[in-house]
């Protein structure tokens, strides 16, 4: 890329704009785009202006939006109407989500009425939906015409469609009756009709169905395209495989940062602003240590075996710490299956009783190798409080696994997102548990 | 999906044979792949047994890893062959990557030299390599055949290909010099020359290329199929966007085991062993749990400064916890950033200086929080105790923040997976810095 990103720049430099055009109207668009990010407003608009009309719509659906911005304030009424016709509606419809106001009555303002009712249809779709993901640019064949008459109309109409791959078929109220491959199209006899052709048991989906939803049924199947339809299952658009790329990276964004206790956004780390970043991260920041108050109040209650054994206090890190990190495994674990669908409520049981056994296997072999360190090299305690330890250590493991999984599963039972049953908020719940245990033993053992 | 099994159920119990065969065959593939699932080991023989020969070769593709090994280790070698002959290529190699040797022994008896020979050199591709992930069933076209040339090659042996969207241009030499779509055909007239309908930028990937480069490439251009050559640039295979959207789930996942201390593995939880699941998660604890001394260390060094003020100990895991979190929720922005290409190494600056600026504003609103919680419901501590809690747990924050993007980055110019460093690695880190914070600052307030 950086080869590439040089050539153009020194023909800028060098003013051979013949060639500089001819170059970039022969990449590849998505690399045009990328050369964008690099260079100053002036020359973003003045490479912009050496595209040709196809090409100049290409490269803009590729864009960052906030090149786009900058490109569509700058150029001219004619220019904006020539990438919205060009562009697919789809991705007419992501930029205009992101650009502001006097932006969106400036692009609305130069397309056609039926355009502009489009758009307004699809802007009203909820954020995440099937109906904000989908394009209307896709093949729709009657029942009744030939292969020959389909393979005309798809010839005569291809280049205007997202996917000319999948093609639907419909009845006379535009309601979805069957989908057939163009590859069956292509194998098939000129005088077979598409009727005979088609596939009638068709998977589709609703406009308003979670783009989560939509995603799941793309794994599972392995298509292309997926049709959806209205309330009364009239095909209204198509959702393509490459746009479900996306959406799963976005949404298993969003999963991570809530495992970490960020509320998403869907803004890219680099372009959020210091105070957009602060105000995801606090709230959590502030429950977590709320609820931290919790453990304090425990140590507190304990303050008279501490003076007694003020050395305890230096495990209490220590015991805490292996808790929390042995409880993310097991809530990382199930999250993520979930997730994927591997992982169900019913599923509850079995996952619990594994989670314990583990959690017995991994306590004891912590403990005995913590038994081991403290009797190797620590100075100032004794053999009761080395045993305190390891005891706490592997009962708080066992303890920590279970709660791991058990939260996440609570959460999907009251119908809340597991994600937010990771790291952070076991540790803070495990951090009790195990002083608890920790202090309680102590007095046990040490007393 | 209930319904459907329900009532093929129904059809088994009632012994309604014709209707059932009828039924499983007309299904989608991956819904009678779930559906074996839910069957026993005999019932699944028998309703293998009822599939035609297609049917039986796609709904095997889709099955679970254990069911195909059931499947294929209870039919006749006959049996075999039909499955192995109408299988993907690529498919077939990932059941056989998961088998055992006996299993592959026995398939591999009963095909053909060739296909014996293609399958020995998929297995021999290093895992997660390109080379494991593409197909071999993709349509070659020479550069100086016509469309309509090009169209009854595409007919006659297209129903053999995994995809036909996408055709390749090769030389005498099987090297790889173009690529046209299939839509491109479409809309060309008959008697055009290939040669003038491709493109001939063609971007490919090596054999030995890993499947997150690969992957990455999908998600930059949208495409539908990516060409694999070897090192000499002849065309070997190509890859599909539906094998890039498990590959991405997969990473994905790795990425989220790594970031929760555990070993990543590709089997499902509830498919891997106690024991399995147990040796992925100890040795990451323990590494952890040793590394944890250092805390225990810091906290024995301050032994006198807590026999004097007992209550120092019970703000521990307070700031402790904090901390972590702090860290966890930067490291994680950092390390997802860096997998989805947003945030590189020449960043790090800007990354830090952002970070700083997080902690300065979280920390300080915490602390105020903090301060206030303390002074009002707080019993048994002084103004300088709590003065003390809330100015470390300020300064923490701001360390951990910078801790915590620090480290991705380091790992990265180390040419480690950055995806190590996350929550708990950042959280044993930073539980010794905010200790030495903490009762250094307590000596200095509270003494």
């Amino acid at each position: 890329m950086k080869e590439l990103f040089n050539y153009l720049n020194g023909l800028i430099e060098s003013g051979d704009y013949a060639k500089l055009k001819e170059e970039v109207n022969s990449e590849q668009p998505a690399n045009i785009a990328e050369y964008f990010e690099e260079l100053s407003a002036e020359k973003q608009l003045f490479i912009f202006r050496l595209l040709t009309k196809d090409m100049a719509a290409e490269v803009f659906s590729y864009m960052e939006s906030d090149t786009q911005e900058h490109i569509a304030h700058s150029i001219t009424d004619r220019e904006v109407r020539h990438i919205v016709d060009e562009m697919f509606l789809d991705d007419t419809v992501d930029f205009l989500e992101e650009a502001p106001a006097n932006l969106v009555k400036k692009v609305l303002r130069n397309t056609d009425a039926e355009t502009r009712e489009l758009i307004n249809r699809f802007l009203n779709y909820p954020e995440n939906s099937a109906g904000s993901l989908m394009t209307i640019e896709f093949v729709k064949l009657r029942i009744n015409v030939t292969v020959l008459e389909a393979m005309q109309q798809i010839k005569r109409t291809g280049t205007d469609k997202e996917t000319i791959y999948t093609c639907y078929v419909i009845d006379n109220h535009r309601k979805l009756i069957g989908v057939v491959p163009l590859r069956t199209l292509i194998c098939a006899e000129d005088d077979q009709l598409i009727q005979d052709l088609m596939q009638d048991d068709v998977v589709s989906v609703l406009t308003t169905d979670d783009q989560e939803e939509v995603a799941n049924i793309f794994k599972k199947y392995n298509w292309m395209a997926l049709p959806v339809v209205d309330t009364e299952g009239r095909l209204v658009g198509i959702i393509t495989v490459d746009d479900i790329v996306d959406v799963i990276e976005q949404e298993t964004t969003e999963d991570m940062e809530k495992m970490a206790a960020v509320i998403p956004s869907s803004e890219e780390y680099l372009k959020t602003g210091v105070l957009a970043l602060s105000k995801n991260r606090i709230v959590w920041l502030c429950v977590l240590m709320v609820s931290g108050t919790l453990s304090q109040v425990v140590i507190n209650k304990y303050q008279n075996l501490l003076e007694i054994a003020v050395v305890l206090s230096s495990f209490i890190t220590i015991i805490t710490g292996t808790g929390g990190n042995a409880g993310s495994q097991a809530s990382t674990m199930i999250i993520r299956g979930m997730a994927l669908g591997e992982i169900q409520v019913r599923d509850a049981l079995e996952v619990i009783w594994k989670e314990v056994r583990v959690g017995m296997i991994c306590g004891v072999l912590l403990a005995a190798v913590n038994m081991l360190r403290l009797t190797l090299f620590s100075a100032g305690t004794n053999f009761w409080v080395d045993l305190t330890v390891s005891l706490s250590m592997a009962l708080v493991v066992v303890l920590a696994k279970t709660i791991g999984c058990l939260l996440p599963i609570l959460a999907k039972v009251l119908k809340l997102d597991p994600a937010m049953m990771a790291g952070p908020l076991i540790s803070t719940v495990v951090d009790a548990v195990a002083l608890i245990i920790y202090f309680t033993m102590a007095g046990f053992f040490v007393l």
